[in-house]
């Protein structure tokens, strides 16, 4: 899908009618609003934060072209919208101010993790997008690292792009899973886009071509003389083992991609050690995911790394992360306003934030949320830092290796409990006393 | 993300390695891919084909550029391929035959609802791509079906841009949940692009811009004089509704977005109706799915429409679908052979398919699944046609509104039992004697 040119309709309807009534109602406040996630997907006490860079790339890139403008004079919901409005669009570019985690980013429920400032219109017309970018990366990576945690230390790459949400949404899952610790993955355009390893070796379709699995692996090896890799389970795996030691070529690694992994990969092994084959990897995939490596792992099967796909691209046993973009602050003639929704169940907290981190002996201790403006508690740092001003960059974007390596030490520094692949905890989060008092008196106070 | 240029790289590796394995060895088979689901997603027991379109465009589009070229060439797989590979990839075309069931159409697992045969490197390299395509929109055209049958006729609109696998996903959720009977969508691409009918209101923001909730109900109806929307559950959704019918203005709809709404939407129909306002149409959205809206609907809530996002774009209690690509047949110097698998609980049906359908008084009595050209069952009627020959369109691809029609058309046809919102039952479905001995037969000899 060619959609890049088309970005900026790539929102909810209800972003440009509330952007006409803004419009209309000469509507010029500066809006800080915040992205954050209400509660966790099941079973995780902890998220990753991803796709900022798109997400940015997105906020430089959008713009609406006569055939948009053309496209929405005719909508039956702008018919009386005066044109005034569609000028706008017209020169509309994104001129705000970004605050956020970057990419890697250990956090918790109800931190923010993005917050934009800057007119009205323009902080509300981004919002669809920002979510879905955002929501997905930050869905994928923080599932990866469950999964890569299950591996105890063996590869895993990410496998999914048949089952992923359509082809872009393989792409960028494979981005997320590298930045949650996946060593690599099977989609090309990933390694091609990203710079992230690509791995692969032969399915199922390709043994069978052959009038014998032993034919097959023959082929196979004559085409990758130094580093064949063999499919073992299209018939039989252990006989398909047996067949891949006698060929007089040391496989790099052989696949086993259904049946019980955890005693086909010690019978592969000893075939494979018994013929003096000690440093063919044993690479093992077929509907894993981070609960039944955990088994393999610790049974200590003897696996060198997992290839898991639909689990992780869908993030299977929670498919959808629910971050939301809320309104926090307006500021209007000068007049700065806090503002809250008191929506059953649905509470905001106000005002532009920053969260502060206490780490103590190498562990994350506890965050706090305070407003932007106040002084940080003691031995913290801020997670939140500028990276666009007036809509251009105002810093270097770090790169993906980066932010997989700062995932990687920020989990380090996770205690154990958030780590868990089981249940959730509570956040070690709490709001600084101002902050509270705030949140109250207009909680009780909420306009109608 | 721009990736329409290289589309020819979103694939798995090994389609690549495999392909110059086949290459090396001289091998000019055609082969026949079959696309089939093996198991439905938890409580379906139909589906709905979807996602052709972007298939065949798929198809014809795909190219290696030569900045494509290069990263495969240095790739640590490739650098042993000799240099023939590469200028094959640089002549690449699909030049295939394509046979498929329209978009739209009811299809039962193990049926083949796409399949491909064409010189083997070029029906292998195209796997992972077809497969993102066809399983994510058929996913989302099943679960909108389920969802728009639990609305008993009132309207749904696809609302999940924010919670979608990234935004291009968010707008083949928006195709696929129109094809399954969707009214429309809130994405504004997804109008611009595919001509659905976008809806949109407002959201808490705006509301929470203003002073008072009347206030802001006021400007937006001054922007929208002829079909003012009010979003009624910032603060309090019953006060929300008074002030709604004070302004003087009837509004064309209320939406509830939050709280109890089965009681929320008999009270706000009653502060309408009292206030004459007997036309404003009841709008509830918030975390529905087909479950909630079943209750709300068996109960006779009035609310007209439905705005469903999360559940249905992400498929929510079931996110992959299990579509799969199998060799079935292969044609080697003239002569056919049929291919199967035999690994573990996964083996397949060889041979290119076809599918008989047997519709007796409207309804779908029985599928039959035989060899191509096998003589049909009577008063079957064949599901797969052929879409593509040699690498071009063959036929008119349907409309959306064609597809979505032929969608309404055959679910009418489909028994009550298969429709169950929970459970799943046995698909209506047999193989022709032919081809279950022919099956039966190979895999008891299946090739080592």
């Amino acid at each position: 899908m060619d959609s890049e040119g088309d970005v900026a309709l790539s929102t909810d309807l209800y972003e440009l009618t509330m952007a006409a009534a803004y419009y209309a109602n000469n509507e010029e406040s500066q809006a800080t609003f915040e992205l954050f996630v209400r509660s966790y997907p099941r079973n995780r006490s902890y998220l990753i934060a991803a796709g900022l860079q798109q997400a940015l790339e997105y906020l430089t890139r959008i713009k609406f072209t006569e055939r948009h403008i053309e496209f929405l004079r005719k909508h039956p919901n702008f018919v009386a919208v005066k044109e005034g409005f569609f000028e706008y669009l017209r020169n509309f570019k994104f001129t705000g101010n970004v605050w956020a985690m970057p990419e890697g980013t250990v956090f918790f429920t109800n931190e923010p993790i993005l917050r934009v400032s800057g007119p009205i219109i323009e902080a509300q017309i981004v919002e669809t997008n920002l979510l879905s970018i955002v929501n997905f990366q930050t869905l994928i990576a923080s599932k990866a690292s469950r999964v890569v945690e299950s591996a105890r230390g063996r590869g895993v790459v990410e496998f999914g792009a048949r089952r992923a949400h359509g082809p872009e949404s393989a792409l960028l899952a494979a981005r997320a899973s590298y930045i949650g610790g996946c060593i690599g993955t099977s989609n090309v355009l990933a390694g091609y886009k990203f710079g992230i390893p690509t791995y692969g070796t032969m399915a199922h379709s390709f043994i069978m071509t052959y009038d014998s699995e032993r034919d097959a692996f023959d082929r196979f090896a004559r085409a990758f003389p130094s580093n064949p890799a063999f499919l073992l389970d299209t018939y039989d795996t252990l006989e398909a083992a047996k067949t891949a030691v006698s060929l007089g070529v040391e496989p790099s690694l052989v696949r086993l991609d259904s049946g019980d992994r955890y005693s086909l990969s010690r019978k592969v092994r000893r075939i494979l050690d018994d013929a003096g084959m000690k440093s063919t990897k044993i690479f093992v995939s077929g509907d894993l995911n981070e609960y039944s490596i955990d088994q393999l792992t610790k049974r200590k099967a003897p696996i060198d790394f997992f290839g898991v796909g639909t689990e992780l691209v869908t993030s299977r046993d929670d498919p959808a992360l629910s971050g939301i973009y809320k309104l926090v602050a307006l500021e209007r003639e000068g007049k700065m306003a806090f503002k809250v929704k008191t929506s059953k169940g649905k509470f905001t907290v106000p005002g532009a934030k920053q969260v502060h981190r206490r780490i103590s002996r190498g562990m994350i201790q506890e965050d706090t949320i305070a407003l932007d403006n106040e002084k940080p508690p003691p031995n913290t740092k801020p997670l939140l830092s500028e990276v666009m001003r007036t809509g251009q960059l105002v810093t270097n974007i770090p790169t993906l290796d980066q932010s997989r390596e700062r995932a990687r030490s920020e989990l380090q520094s996770l205690p154990a409990e958030y780590r868990s692949m089981h249940g959730s905890v509570k956040a070690p989060v709490r709001l600084s006393t101002r902050l509270q008092r705030l949140a109250n008196s207009l909680w009780k106070n909420a306009n109608r």
